[in-house]
């Protein structure tokens, strides 16, 4: 690792400063080591800003803050929050988010960010045209389970109390990453089952 | 929509330019009306920049070009492409990848982005201490087929065949959106379930 890009991330509040161990030299422990390794793999993998990283991680180092606060600043910049439209879709897209929490039990507070998001993509779907994706709402959702349940189980079994809350991090961020990689992968296996080619056959627009 | 905006997308590409109907006027019909509305939506909800956005569009607008050359354009972007890390956790993410495609009969080349997308989170997710993550790769992975069945199922009944390249990658982006807004959601509820919080509990790290 340059040293520049060191100095850099210490100057963005990404890492501690080292130790100086002379004028200009500084050492840099296991724990520095560890950071920089979550930092690069939230910029790399994760393709969040380095402002984003340095809220993250100051939510980490602070253990009076809830974890919810943590995992909010982790989840958010995935997303991009409010909605400026105030049309037919926006308001509609509310009441099918609405009516997906109720229905299923989810044990959500209704100004989750997360909520906020899911609202804003299905009106822009509504906005294309596409209001009929809702009907795939619940395969969507009823998969979403299943990755929650497995990431909770493994959180529960594998990390250490002290490391939970770093972990969070980490599987919401590179989680999303990784599944986002399988479904794309998974698109493309459907595609040849159901049309029958490897994937590389021109699409016909006759 | 301000005037200076859509000047800035006919510049960059994403918007073809209107018809002049007077020297300092422009009028735009309901095609400028209905790329500027997936321009806002890839922007917005997508996360994805200018230039990528001019790239996708540039492969709808091509019919002669293959089906899975435009998915790759609005999956690419998505993730973050090559690792430059040679090391053993690299090695290792290689080789679950393979064996979990090779296991599930995925018809995926292996040389598809998303399998690299993969390699490099499960990589970055070893460096960290979480190869045990791969435990949860399966569950994931189901998930991803049910979530793509349902995507292929959607676009094959309601989408005309002349919207289909549109319309997967719609449903590439936005749907990204969806099920990562979801996942969150499901995380909030299944930790309230398994800690019996409604997630505004202080973690605590005795």
């Amino acid at each position: 690792m340059p040293v520049p890009t060191i100095k850099y991330y210490v100057r963005e509040g990404l890492l501690p400063p080292g130790e100086l161990t002379s004028p200009n030299q500084a050492s840099y422990d296991e724990t520095h080591e560890r950071r920089l390794r979550l930092v690069r793999a939230l910029l790399d993998v994760g393709g969040m800003r380095v402002a984003e990283i340095a809220n993250v991680l100051a939510a980490i180092d602070d253990p009076a803050r809830p974890l919810h606060k943590v995992l909010g600043a982790a989840a958010d910049p995935l997303g991009t929050a409010h909605d400026e439209h105030e049309d037919t879709e926006a308001a509609s897209a509310h009441a099918v988010v609405a009516d997906l929490v109720s229905r299923r039990g989810w044990q959500v507070h209704e100004s989750n960010p997360a909520a906020a998001d899911l609202s804003k993509a299905l009106a822009a779907l509504g906005r294309l045209g596409h209001s009929a994706f809702v009907e795939v709402l619940d395969t969507y959702a009823d998969a979403a389970e299943q990755v929650a349940r497995a990431d909770l189980a493994y959180v529960a079994r594998c990390v250490a109390v002290e490391d939970m809350v770093e972990s969070v991090v980490i599987g919401t961020v590179l989680g999303e990453a990784v599944f986002s990689a399988l479904r794309r992968l998974a698109h493309v296996d459907a595609s040849a089952r159901m049309y029958g080619t490897d994937g590389s056959k021109e699409h016909e627009t006759s």
